[in-house]
């Protein structure tokens, strides 16, 4: 069991601007901290999240000792990034199903829920949203933003909307834009939750149904793009479900894999939002920094001042190491400090959430120097 | 346009023995022939389909100068598989809604239309009663049987199921098997169908309705895979639908990509059957003529006699250049006569059907190696 972790909330009355045009004004935010924060401020430390996932970024809640946070084995007392040495927060990102303000709580506006009438927010709205959670903290400069997938986005998107306010990016699994074929299956997902007649426009609250066939299958196909071509073939293969003799049904489960993704998306769909869903991958659709210069990474990254670390997995079709490689490149371009590591893991885009001995030794070394040159310039 | 095709239709009244168990009988095989079979009826190829074609290979029909078959490009008077030399037929599969019996016919035990009680045919069903066709036609031993995709796996069974009724097998962009990866994506396709309340348990005929969100769903994933990543990159990127101003909608078209997906949806689920779509997935996933052998492809090939030709395309992640190795090596561990061509191509498993000059020029040579051989026996 690891520490325990407690849930906090704060509310902000004043309006967000959003990058889709309009605002969203009297919401709250779902946020954790480990670790103390420092006599100077200097060591905190924000960590975003991806798709499936929220504030809950580290230790256990009271009395539930398996509700270990989603990166758990990453961050904590003597981890690779050090809760003893660092205050690390956790913010649930506007939109999201977990605690932060969403699609099901109450639009002002008319006294029943958002649903799909919830504004588009987008990378971009989110960092905002984390810079004002961070003012009300009383933390000018972090000494980094961390981040895997949609999280690494938001890391970078943080050094080119904040870079006074950052020593470090940390970039994890993640990649300048998505691609097209990034956005086809966002978009068959979506379209799998859309078509479904119990979403209801987008106001099925209001009629006490949630559209489970299409975030099972939304959940589906996201798994099959998080999880590698060989570890799936490792892990279930052509295996049967029920020993070896063929059923011979075009319904029934017949292979492990089935079985496997059917529960997934079982699992899923009994707690995720479906206007979340298309408010998330929408968000990683739009998340293009180059898109204002021409299309130019080069020149987007020119305004970024903090030091990066970016990190790739050889087996993640999904957030390839070439894309990696992109913002590497750009960040060179321009003369930034750059750390690159790509690791040879099996696991597909998963391996950012799990325990390769390689990667969580570059995660530790990269933060232990930042712990470092904090406590140099303290003494100093 | 092409030459004029005209369909036939056979009806079979035995019946036909399943893998599954069980038979069907009464039945009726659409199909076409082009060419002229020779006199010692040696010159026949038959030509099987992958998941959305039929027997209408090439031509067109009569006063439809768009109706071109699926692979026209490949076969007919003069094409790399020569109609001036060769007698080609293309047989529709039992269980497809393009002309023979399948799931929208009167299950005579009923009186009503099979739906999912429709029998779940296999890959060796198929083959088992194309030779039945030749049986009627008088053909003894092919030429050759050719097919890419399922069509090729189907090739790959005749070499197994009728060794001595055949020259040559050639085999395009197929695998011995699928892997965890292609029978997951099939299963998101099946479970969209399945649920979409549209589908009646596969009895939607007597509701008058058809499942269309759910194979708009299945043909988006299907597209998908059919393309590489980077063709899909070159046609589509991020290229927005209507110019340069974003729309900031998670429900409405932004980029290409996804007004291409719901084109290509939208037409396939206007006339394609669902219960057709889940039976050829079946038979996909099913088809694995090692499992008998312990899983030893090597030992499961002993058995062909044909010489064989393989063709795979380097970006096709579907199925991969080395699965088609898997069947080349254990060919080759049997002392069989293989030809093997990995062709450079970026349209992904797309590219079977595509005019790639090398893959046309190898397919070429092939068939004419094939012509010569035949008219050196005649003239002998």
């Amino acid at each position: 069991m690891s520490f325990i972790a407690t849930p906090q909330s704060m509310h902000f009355d004043e309006a967000l601007p959003l990058q889709g045009g309009g605002s969203i004004a009297n919401y709250d935010l779902a946020f954790e901290t480990y670790g103390q924060l420092n006599a100077d401020k200097s060591n905190a430390i924000v960590v975003c999240h991806a798709l499936n996932a929220s504030h809950h970024v580290a230790g256990c809640y009271e009395g539930q000792p398996k509700s270990e946070g989603w990166w758990d084995n990453m961050i904590g007392p003597g981890k690779p990034v050090d809760t003893n040495k660092f205050f690390v927060i956790g913010i649930n990102n506007l939109g999201s199903c977990f605690g932060s303000t969403g699609p099901m709580h109450t639009n002002p506006a008319t006294g029943k829920p958002y649903g799909a009438d919830f504004p588009v927010v987008t990378v971009e709205d989110w960092v905002d949203a984390q810079a004002r959670l961070l003012d009300r903290l009383g933390i000018q400069k972090l000494a980094a933003v961390l981040g895997g997938s949609l999280g690494g986005m938001q890391a970078l998107s943080w050094s080119l909307r904040y870079p006074d306010r950052m020593r470090h990016a940390v970039v994890v699994a993640s990649a300048p834009n998505l691609n097209a074929e990034n956005i086809a299956f966002n978009e068959v997902a979506r379209r799998a939750i859309v078509t479904d007649p119990d979403f209801n426009g987008g106001h099925f609250y209001e009629h006490g149904v949630v559209p489970a066939r299409g975030l099972r299958i939304a959940r589906m196909i996201g798994h099959i793009t998080y999880l590698s071509d060989d570890v799936m073939n490792q892990k279930f293969g052509r295996q049967l479900r029920e020993g070896m003799a063929l059923k011979y049904s075009t319904q029934d489960v017949e292979f492990q894999i089935e079985s496997y993704l059917r529960y997934q998306g079982e699992k899923f769909s009994s707690y995720f939002d479906a206007n979340t869903y298309l408010l998330i991958t929408r968000a990683l659709d739009y998340f293009d920094p180059a898109r204002n210069h021409g299309g130019d990474l080069t020149q987007a990254l020119a305004i970024a001042k903090a030091k990066f670390l970016l990190i790739s997995f050889t087996t993640d079709w999904r957030f390839a190491p070439a894309r990696s490689r992109e913002i590497v490149k750009s960040l060179l371009e321009n003369n930034r400090d750059v750390s690159y590591a790509e690791i040879d893991a099996p696991h597909g885009h998963d391996a950012f959430l799990l325990d390769d001995p390689r990667y969580m030794n570059v995660m530790r070394s990269y933060f232990d120097g930042i712990a470092s040159a904090l406590n140099t310039k303290e003494a100093a």
